[in-house]
């Protein structure tokens, strides 16, 4: 029940495991472009959508350095390690990088983002995580958008462990970049990171100024692969293919789903989560109208040893959680509600464990003293 | 029997569909940095070896971008769509590019590049393609490390269709970065890019200059995170777990083998396509002096139609082979031994179908008459 890598179905692995097929031809192509198509559903998008081979943040790079130019002012909104994880690649890019960061495990709002545009006329972008999955906590994405937009800049969303997950409408809210991950909400196997891509976004992109990116995380390599070898191999290089098919099978289901009923699906497994965990007497990270229905973040509970707990339910009960990063470590446990750990069996196993360890170590009895 | 990605074996597969395991802790790590040691054997070095979740392309411009700076002089030997491919990452990262090209189907030897040092004395890298997979040739690798390091140059070889097929040692030759992938000659799935980086690619990467990489392909930012979280997560970002531990299945069955004999036992499967073919009067793209042990290019005959010939191979056979690449189209046709593809019975099946196709066809009166 860790926040990602997720568990996923059987016939995810079955397909992972089908032989190898060429990344190219006709059946491969027909492939890719399924999922492409599926994509552009789960983004909520008539944009572009590519499937990078590379981690989230590969996916997150390109994105930033592919309509962004040396020596451009871009504002990274942070609240944890994922959005300092931004503000570091856009350092490496030169990026002449302002990051604004509220309390922790508070969410970064749009007000944030419109008072930082103000102090900072000259930014071109603006990057934010929509789920913080270091502190559990969902970032005032819809807004920080249209304050964007209204500033005449882009948004890069880094929606790694939000898409398919948390609700999100990429074109309706006007997000320009979105990069996401096949093994987060959506349920497949690690190996590609879609990137979707609106008209803003393919704008810049082709405005004529020399660009921070290279060549494979530069998004006009992808493109120009997608147009010239369209029906064939549409893409620039090798791509995992049993991956893709995997992806593609997790990516059906979530379509069968329906993506909104993964949204209140995911949404309900945390409500559980909070519910049970609220009762034996943990407190949580942040309060409900901020909290990721991805990931829980609570407090452990005075006199708790955390690393001891997380060891334990791995030892005897085979759960792997998420512990705290940063000045958290030790301090909070995160709970990931994705894949199969948001099935309520998961759940109520998890909860059951939990409260064995509470009551086997007395900590009921201490909290209520 | 394409030239990649290859068939895997079954066992390799079966690993590939193991439960996802997260991409760090003890038992991750473990296996990562049994993975890396492993690599380090077939790359004959003891040097650094990063697993890059990305695809060959992503390992080289890794390489290149991470030890030159924007501007700088780079020399890329080509003879093929790879090499090509080579020139056009370095002119993607704004580095000055020389290139030098032999005639079709010719290797690109010490002395072409000793030459081309001679009229580019400020060159600070060549780029070279071990083998060149586009026409099946070896390039001469040992001879281009050894005048690229009396000039001064470092050496980045593309290895990706060579390395564990052919014979390739990276310190005893002086090369400074090397990448390969995993779903070549090693016979793993498509995952990873093994980069290999010797002392004076090291010394490169922190000469305080700055380079042209950015984050995510910048050697620096892999290496600072084999070091700063070594025993826990010794890479940037979440690795693609399923295919390392298959990868990992591969690696092993190659080191079981012995790295020698896999370049043995290639270069033989090569002989056997060879002769077999020209019994039947085919004629090879290249002698046998330069012909890669990974890939067979051929000629078809004269009044044959080669698309229709693989189309055939592939409907009545179920036998997938390559066809040429740019001008080479439709002229010639591509034979890949590696993975199951090298199995004696395999190239007896392919060759007998052949034959069936030449016979069936008139060809073999045709050419003799």
């Amino acid at each position: 029940m860790i926040p990602g890598p997720v568990s996923v179905d059987d016939q995810v692995l079955e397909a992972l495991a089908r032989p190898v097929r060429a990344h190219y031809g006709d059946g491969w192509t027909r492939l890719y472009k399924r999922a492409v198509s599926g994509m552009r559903e789960v983004f909520k998008t008539d944009g572009e959508v590519h499937l990078v081979f590379g981690s989230g943040m590969a996916g997150i790079e390109m994105c930033i350095a592919s309509v962004l130019s040396r020596g451009d002012e871009v504002l990274v909104a942070t609240n944890g390690l994922f959005g300092d994880r931004m503000a570091e690649v856009a350092t490496a890019n030169d990026l002449q990088v302002h990051t604004i960061r509220p309390g922790q495990a508070e969410a970064v709002t749009a007000a944030h983002v419109n008072d930082a545009l103000a102090a900072h006329p000259e930014v071109r972008a603006v990057c934010v995580v929509h789920h913080e999955t270091s502190v559990g906590v969902l970032n005032e994405v819809e807004g920080i958008c249209r304050v964007a937009r209204d500033h005449g800049a882009l948004t890069v969303v880094d929606g790694i462990s939000a898409i398919g997950g948390v609700p999100f409408e990429m074109d309706a809210w006007g997000a320009d970049l979105c990069v996401t991950v096949a093994n987060k909400c959506i349920g497949g196997p690690i190996g590609v990171a879609p990137v979707a891509a609106g008209p803003r976004a393919l704008e810049a992109l082709v405005d004529g100024r020399p660009k921070a990116a290279g060549w494979y995380l530069n998004l006009a390599t992808w493109r120009r692969f997608s147009e010239l070898w369209s029906e064939w191999h549409p893409h620039p290089t090798t791509m995992p293919t049993n991956v893709v098919e995997a992806f593609d099978v997790a990516l059906t289901g979530l379509l069968e789903e329906g993506v909104e009923h993964r949204w209140r699906r995911l949404a309900a497994a945390r409500d559980r989560v909070r519910e049970g965990l609220e009762e034996m007497g943990f407190q949580m990270l942040s309060p409900l109208a901020t909290a990721s229905p991805v990931t829980t973040a609570a407090y452990g509970m005075p006199g708790m040893d955390v690393a001891d707990y997380m060891a334990w339910l791995l030892r005897e009960h085979r759960i792997r959680i998420g512990g705290g990063l940063g000045e958290l470590s030790g301090k909070i446990f995160r709970i990931g509600h994705m894949g199969r750990a948001a099935e309520p069996d998961a759940i109520d196993r998890y909860l059951r464990a939990t409260a064995d360890y509470v009551e086997g170590h007395g900590l009921n009895r201490a909290s209520t003293a």
